[in-house]
Order: structure tokens, then sequence, then C-alpha cells
């Protein structure tokens, strides 16, 4: 009697390809690139044999800054030619972190074609890698018991409209009977509820500190900021559009943020009160913890402001969520907060903004914790912030 | 008394930028590409004043076989320079689908800088877009009511393995005390987990047939179905790794297959008898369908092969899950599943293996739906056979 089986089989002896999944319209090559070395340095290779010129630019690198690119903040590095048009370089070795990247082909900007790990920023899509052995590490999936993320949808009456966020909630909340606290993390203006969960490696961060036993079992979610949209870009029924930089109404999010606690104590089990919610959020997201936290001084203990955009306006008022705060502050302080965080990167364009906050704090005599860090207004502090802020949380 | 503001409200007075994102590393342009017109032809857009040849290489288009470029199964077809070295191509009206492309820059394939929304497929990205007003409305989030989306680990106790699996909870689910019927998504064998909630639009299209009252609101699990890695490339302990076809060890995914079910029943409200369950794959998962389903016979009511790799081999046997197939199959339509249903295209390179398969049903008078569509084996054909198959389940 014949025999019944997988043609899969069949194909494992055949050299790779990739006919089983998809008859594949774009060839792989078996080129490997951003190869970590033993040394930590990292090596590229790009196929290019018609090519003049190929760079490399990512955020690891000094250099040429390449503002003829238009690219700022970041080396603009020139690979070598070798054999057959392969393209190479190999970094300096790197402190472990996660990292991204693209290469200039004779001036046009491409991803790595033999690398397909991206991170999207508005429009555009840069390669990542992690160097391991530090926070690297932290920002990896590890060998550790995993929370659950979900993509959730909840009604907004107040703004009139569906809107998605991501949900984490950490091992073992499925089987077990208990509350757990809340991190509400809030992203920056050029991001939406998927940022803090992708780039941002909130997800592995919780996980990992849960499992080194530094942070307490909590959930964590990640809303989207912006009224001016209801999901991330490809994620709404505005479809596969270009990203772009939305408008949205000022205090709109703030002022209607308690229906985001209401759905989650309603629909998770949550400790419900003060002492179990912590809210924290990066930059226009600083901003947005910033002014909710003193608009509702009832509803969070902890407080994180990570590169915060806040600042002074001397004209016309554009909202009620944005009046009074030296009366907001005062009612906030009065009710003792167990932890007020602010971080900032010396480098930070923010960095002024946030003193004055810092010098209104102090004349006042509030109580808060600051941490300063390197560099500018980006996302390696923000994880940073992130894993520090954490463990100091609901204990 | 100064007033105390977002910092983000002075930035909207600003040009558009990304700098309270991320200080941004790499330009955006106001580039606009992969533009569905009015009458559904698409305009592309590319920037490359150094270029000599740009070319697009998509599924969409007749043309030259791009053999040279080792692309198969597609159209390769010069765009035309404009002012300022902008290249552009306008396809012809479209029918409404998901489409996906690339460029071809003087030979070097490069994703579209101005549409960051990709898929990979093993270690390639490519470009997606849609075409509304027919299949691309059924992948697309329309403004309906959305299920949750949630990656969820769980152990194996066979595999002896922590395990990654995507799980579609539809609308109302949270707030319901109702169980709920499950249909099992299976992948094919370049994929993994995120497959069919990437690509497949699994959920969109779940969703948008609930809405429209065409399928019941079902939970739909989408596990990983190779037994040689734990979770995504990407969402695992391996890191940023170069994906690759991995070696499964024959029968030992649908072996275990039970331990998902049995999990899914345990940790979801659902129908845990045989007519609240349905299982469906692609190529290697449909493989998987067809010898789980006939191992299992008391669990499945409903049995979708898409495209199915199945075949028959005659050396030696490699897994007790694929011997003894015909007494399997007696057994199972002795049992009456209430579906089972079959879909190919005719191009397929595993159309003589379903036909070999109907055969074999004909001949011992086993009842069963066919589906014959055009086309190979692509992913077209396995969402239209999705959009087919999960309005006949549960009923």
């Amino acid at each position: 009697m014949k025999k019944f089986f997988f043609t899969v089989i069949l194909a494992l002896t055949l050299p790779f390809c990739s006919v089983f999944g998809q008859q594949n319209l774009f060839p792989s090559q078996t080129i490997k690139s951003a190869i970590v070395n033993e040394d930590n340095s990292v090596t590229f290779n790009f196929l290019a044999p018609k090519a003049h010129r190929v760079q490399i630019v990512g955020d690891f690198m000094e250099g040429e800054k390449g503002t003829n690119a238009g690219m700022v903040a970041s080396g603009l590095v020139d690979m070598t030619e070798g054999e057959g048009g392969l393209w190479t370089y190999t970094t300096k070795p790197l402190a472990s972190e996660l990292y991204s990247y693209m290469f200039m082909v004779d001036g046009i900007a491409t991803i790595d074609p033999n690398h397909p790990y991206v991170f999207r920023d508005f429009a555009t899509l840069t390669n990542l890698f992690t160097v391991p052995g530090g926070y690297g590490d932290l920002y990896s999936v590890q060998d550790v018991p995993h929370g659950t993320v979900s993509a959730r949808w909840y009604h907004s009456d107040g703004l009139k409209a569906e809107r998605r966020m991501n949900v984490y909630t950490p091992y073992g909340y499925e089987q077990s009977k208990k509350k757990y606290p809340v991190l509400y993390l809030l992203h920056g203006s050029g991001g939406d509820e998927d940022e803090w969960k992708n780039f941002g490696r909130a997800c592995q961060i919780i996980d990992n500190l849960i499992a080194q036993g530094k942070a307490v079992p909590m959930i964590v979610v990640m809303p989207n900021g912006h009224v001016g949209m209801n999901a991330a870009p490809g994620e709404s029924d505005w479809g596969y559009y270009k990203p772009y930089h939305v408008k949205d109404a000022p205090g709109a999010f703030e002022g209607n943020f308690m229906e985001i606690v209401n759905f989650i104590d309603r629909e998770y089990r949550t400790i419900a009160k003060k002492e179990g919610r912590a809210i924290a959020g990066l930059s226009m997201g600083g901003g947005h913890t910033c002014y909710i936290s003193a608009n509702y001084p009832d509803k969070f203990d902890y407080v994180g402001l990570f590169s915060a955009g806040i600042g002074y306006r001397r004209n016309e008022n554009m909202s009620p969520i944005y009046e009074n705060m030296d009366a907001k502050f005062a009612a906030q302080f009065k009710k003792a907060p167990k932890l007020y965080w602010m971080g900032i990167g010396t480098d930070d364009f923010l960095y002024k903004n946030v003193k004055e906050l810092r010098d209104r704090f102090d004349a006042a005599g509030y109580p808060y914790v600051y941490r300063e860090t390197s560099g500018g207004h980006i996302w390696k502090n923000w994880r940073i912030y992130l894993s520090e802020f954490a463990p100091m949380l609901f204990k």
C-alpha cells in the first residue's frame, strides 16, 4: 500500500527554497549581514556589483555627518568593495544595545536585504540589530516566562471612536486569581500604540525584569496618544497610507484618559486604586503623563517623565487641562505620590523644559527623583529609563 | 502667571518633522508612492537621480520575467525617469486585492522608501498595498467591531518548549459569558505563527465576515507549525537571526497538536467538542490539517485543506502519524465530519497531490467540497479560501 506523507519531507532534501511558503517573488541571498562578532564588533555585507559607492548610516557610528543625504545625528561611513561586488563594513566593538541602520547605495537609502528586522519611524523603515551582553539582552526575548501581548480595541465616548491599544499581561495572569497593578506607558508624538511594543521593547524589558526578580508582575497598557488617529498606521480603516504627523486637539487625550483607565479596570483584574497605578511616557507622552497625573491627582501613585515634552507657553490657553498648573501640582503633591521620576539626556532639546519643571518643583519643595543621562532625544535613553523606572513600582 | 503647555503644540506650527518622536536618523521624503488612483490603477514613485535603470517587480504585473534578477512568477517592468530623477510607473487598473512589490535600482532590489508597509517571507521584505472595492476591502481593517489579537505562549510537554501562538478572540468575547467555537489555522512551511495574522489578513477577514453576518463569531488560533522553532523569527530567544527553512521532526507537530487544543480549551471559553472545532491550513499546514484531523477523528468537525502539502512517499516510514492512512480516513469519514473542504489553484505545483487525494476519497465515497481557482501556490488563493471556508463553519 502506498504511504501518505507530507511533501514537505521531500522539500527538506532540496536546497533552501521557499516555494512551499509562497512562490517566491524575490530571491533570497545566502549572504548574512549585521553579524555580531565575538568581540561585539558588527559586520555588514551588501551585494551591489554595479554600485559606485555604498555607505552605511547608523546610530552606532561616529563619522561624517550625512547632511547631504538629509541625515542627522548619525554617522555615514563608506563600505569597502570586495570580490564580486560584495561591500563590507565592520564596526569597532560596540556596547550592548539595540541599534538601527540603513545602507546608502549611490545616494539612495535602502534597507539591508539580508536582515529583515525593521522599525518604522513615521514613514521610514530602518534595520535593527542587537549587541548582546548588557542592555541588548534586556531588550531581547530571553528564555524566561513570557507575558501575553494583546492588541485590543476600546470604545471612547469622549472621542466618539473605536481606538486600539496594546495590553501586556504578565506571565501567569490568565491562571491567577489575583489582581495586578497597571503601568500606563505612553508614546511620543512620532509614535503610536505599537511604538513601545516594537522599538521600545517594553514587553521584553518587563518580561526580563520580572524574571530577574527586579520588577513585580504588572499589566502594561500602551494606548494610542493621538486623538487624531484611532490606531497605528496600517492598523486602522485609513489603510496603508503614508504616515504623517497628525494634529491632535489640545488636551483631548489627557481629558479622556480616565476612559482608558476605567476600561482596563473593567476588563482586567487590576488593583483599581492609586497605589496600583503608574503612568509614564516619553517626549509628548511625558507631557501627557505630567498633565494627566496632575489633573487626576487621586489616580496615579507613580509618575515617570521620560524626556518629557512639557513647557511654558505665553499666548492664549488651549485647554483647561493645561490651566492652573501651580494649583494642580500643589494638589498632586499634597496627596504625596509614592514616586515622581524624571529622566532626560544632557543633549536633549527638551533639557531646558525639564529644567524649568525641576526648578518649579524645587521652589515648591516637591520631591522627585531625577536621572540625567548622556545623549539626546533618543530611544536608547527611553528604554534605559523604563528599565530603571519599572523596578521602582508597586513595592 | 506663566502657563504650562505641551511643547508638542509648538511643534504643530512647524513643518512636518519627527524630532519629537526620535531625533530622526533618516530623512522623510514628501513623495507618495503606491497611490491607488480613481480607476484602480496604481502609481509608484521613486526618487533616484543617479540611477541608470529603475524597475518595479510585483505580483500584479505581466511583463518580462525577471530571471536575471533571480525572480520568478512576477513581472519586471521599467519605470520612467522624470524631472529631478523621479522615476514613475502606473499600472493598468487592477482588480481589488492585496499586492506586493519591490523596486530594482540598477539591479539591486530595494523596498519603497515612501511606503513603509512590508511583509516578510523568510528573510525578504516586500512592500504591500491594497486595491479596494472587493477582496482588498475584505483584507483591510474596516470600521467594524474588532476582535482582540493576542500573542500568547504555551508550554508543550511533548516538545519540551515554551512556544508562541496568536489567538484571535472575536469582538464581544471579553464581556460575554458564552462559549465560542474555535478555528485552528495553520501556516505553510515558509511561515510561522505570524503569517496568517500578517500577510494572510486572517483577523481582518474574520472581523469583516462576522460584521457582514457571513461568519459566526469564532476564536481563531494560529500556532507555530514548526517544531524546529518556538516562535517566529525575531520573536524568540534566537534573536534577530537571518530566517531560514527549519527542519522539523516528521509528525512531531501533528502528534503534539492536542496539547494546543487542550491549552485553548483550558484558557478560553470554547465549545470544547468536535462540533465546536475547525482546522485548516495552507501548504504544509494543509498537510498538517489532513493528518491531524485523520489521526484525531473525534476532534474536528470542519476540515480545510488549502493547497495542501500532501503526497505519497514510497520509502521508509518516518512517523506513525503518517501510517495507515486508508484506515484513518475510513475511521474519520465513518464519523461523518460536517465539512471536508479542499481548495487548490490550477497552476499549483501541488495540484497533482491534491488530485491524488481527491481520487482516493472519490474511490472510497468520502464526501468533500472541492474548490478550484486559477493561479499557483500563492497567498491570493489562500486568503480567498479562508474567506469562503469560514462562512461554512459552525452553522
